[in-house]
């Protein structure tokens, strides 16, 4: 058992969040006209315990890994593609590397273990763990020793971009397969069947998403008697990716860094932090709505209505890195707007 | 009658609409899974007939006119605000200054014509139409000489936008009481009834907005023989701000600059561009799906499916300058991102 996984969250400073709720009555615009730039504004000074909340430092980590399920054809791509998408990250030609740069945000991208490994490349951090998890179809996907190397992973790169000064966290991942095992988490935290929560993931037509929701179901009868507990649910369905990404959002909220939530996989990765630390949930912004099945039910089933949707499907942190700008005009028109009583601007 | 109106829009260019939508396949990614942000990217492209586009220079305008239908009480706020936020707009405390100021934007106001005349004021150009329309309820909104001068207020920012070398135009308004103007256009138009297309404007209450549908309708009553023709239903029942933006999105068709809409307000105006002229649509990008009652009736009927929805209802073209972000990172991600060839990633 880890033990700093069950240390208490910080919680949101709420009489930051009242002047900051009082602040917007004040400037020259209807009141709730901006809508959910207010409460976004309102809920950053909350977690960040200033009135004047900013998001100027964003860090984003994605985290990669493979997933020995992969091998049953639950994807449109090869498995390889984890291994060359690392590089890619890493040499800005990703979707999320072109974000992170547009952003002026640190992207620090996190290999956990690939079975095509692209071996040693500048701004990749090798921390492997496993070249792959094992088939969850007849196997845990991890040994303890393995779920606690992940969720630590997860952890240091908060504690990465808590050092850099960061004022806003991001998690992504990379992992061929990996919506098919985030469905099968997904399933075993909400009790929901297969069908609900099986999509398309990178692109499979109907036959494939029937097929690999069959799988998923195998995957749920073969641990069935072991998924009431979420860190069981985790080392025996999850990846080193996903439980890379509870153990980061535990820590940021622990450390009170406000997280952004990605699409998805990284929305089930939030879901299992929660089960396993109700507190965590304060501390997610949810960016955006996918286009991947299942994303509305874990949606709410944490009770979130995220900012944008935009119908991506991408992973990556990529949803999660275009809704930031949103979060900066929110600051920015919260900090810099004149009062009524400052532009001499009559009241309704 | 003004010729300019009715000179022909530029197509867009189909045939680097369709190079930009192949390059999307060959990028390192999922295809389609960049949603709605694909599509803005192969969109910009086909507007500014080049397969990178790039919306760094924006110009937005800002129209402000007072509206004698102000004078029955329509509005949750006093008319003199109408003035005292054009002193606003250019001393950058009003919400559409910030988010010009954070955009790189240029913020260009104009002045047709407002009660509380704010004067000279550096930053805000003096386009006096009149204090205001007269009031709608038993009068013409306009002259058509006033008409012609506030459709050509718009061209002309159009025009200065062109030669600023803007790669994408924004128009926004303010005026005291034009929801409920806009609310009598859109009705006359779309030949719908006033409680569809009332709403709460700045911040009426029930009793309010049923205060409000019930003038309109009157406002209706007066004109109904006369509403027909989209030109004459704009003079009779609309606003300085109003034909200034139809007026410019017309212009920006002609002359092949795209426009990204605001909110209810710029919507009624593209509503009345349109009908005046069908091919101004393609120039049309809708950013948000206002709070203001009637809009989702509006968008309808201009078959748009906007950017954002975050409950805003300001007006200023606010919401439209919150969408930038957006369309610049689509063209970042088009632009930047490596080709499957290039990074050497397998496709599925």
């Amino acid at each position: 058992m880890t033990s700093w996984m069950t240390d208490p969250c910080r919680f949101p400073d709420t009489a930051t969040a009242r002047s900051a709720s009082q602040r917007q009555t004040t400037l020259t615009k209807p009141p709730g006209s901006l809508g959910r730039l207010e409460e976004v504004a309102i809920l950053l000074a909350s977690l960040q315990g200033r009135e004047w909340p900013r998001v100027d430092r964003v860090h984003i980590a994605v985290f990669a890994g493979d997933h020995g399920l992969a091998a049953d054809g639950v994807s449109a791509f090869p498995q390889v593609v984890t291994g060359e998408m690392v590089r890619n990250f890493a040499t800005g030609g990703a979707a999320i590397a072109v974000l992170a740069s547009e952003l002026g945000a640190t992207l620090d991208v996190v290999n956990l273990g690939t079975v095509n490994d692209p071996g040693d490349i500048p701004g990749v951090r090798r921390e492997i763990i496993a070249p792959s998890t094992a088939n969850i179809r007849h196997d845990d996907a991890m040994s303890d020793a393995q779920l606690e190397a992940a969720l630590e992973a997860g952890r240091h790169s908060v504690e990465r971009a808590i050092a850099d000064g960061a004022e806003l966290y991001i998690g992504g991942e990379m992992g061929i397969g990996n919506t098919a095992v985030a469905s099968a988490l997904a399933c075993a935290l909400l009790g929901r069947t297969p069908d609900a929560l099986t999509g398309a993931g990178t692109g499979l037509d109907d036959a494939g998403v029937a097929r690999k929701a069959a799988i998923v179901a195998e995957v749920l009868r073969f641990h069935e008697h072991a998924l009431s507990l979420p860190r069981e649910a985790l080392r025996r369905v999850g990846g080193f990716e996903i439980a890379a990404l509870v153990g980061a959002f535990t820590a940021a909220a622990q450390r009170g860094l406000p997280v952004l939530v990605d699409g998805f996989i990284a929305s089930v990765a939030a879901l299992v932090a929660v089960a396993m630390q109700s507190d965590v949930r304060a501390w997610l912004i949810f960016a955006h709505r996918s286009r991947e099945r299942g994303h509305d039910v874990v949606l709410d089933a944490l009770h979130a209505e995220p900012l944008l949707d935009l119908h991506m499907r991408l992973g990556e942190a990529s949803g999660a890195a275009v809704a930031v700008p949103l979060l900066r005009m929110a600051c920015a028109l919260h900090g810099s707007m004149a009062t009524f009583a400052e532009a001499g601007v009559s009241q309704g």
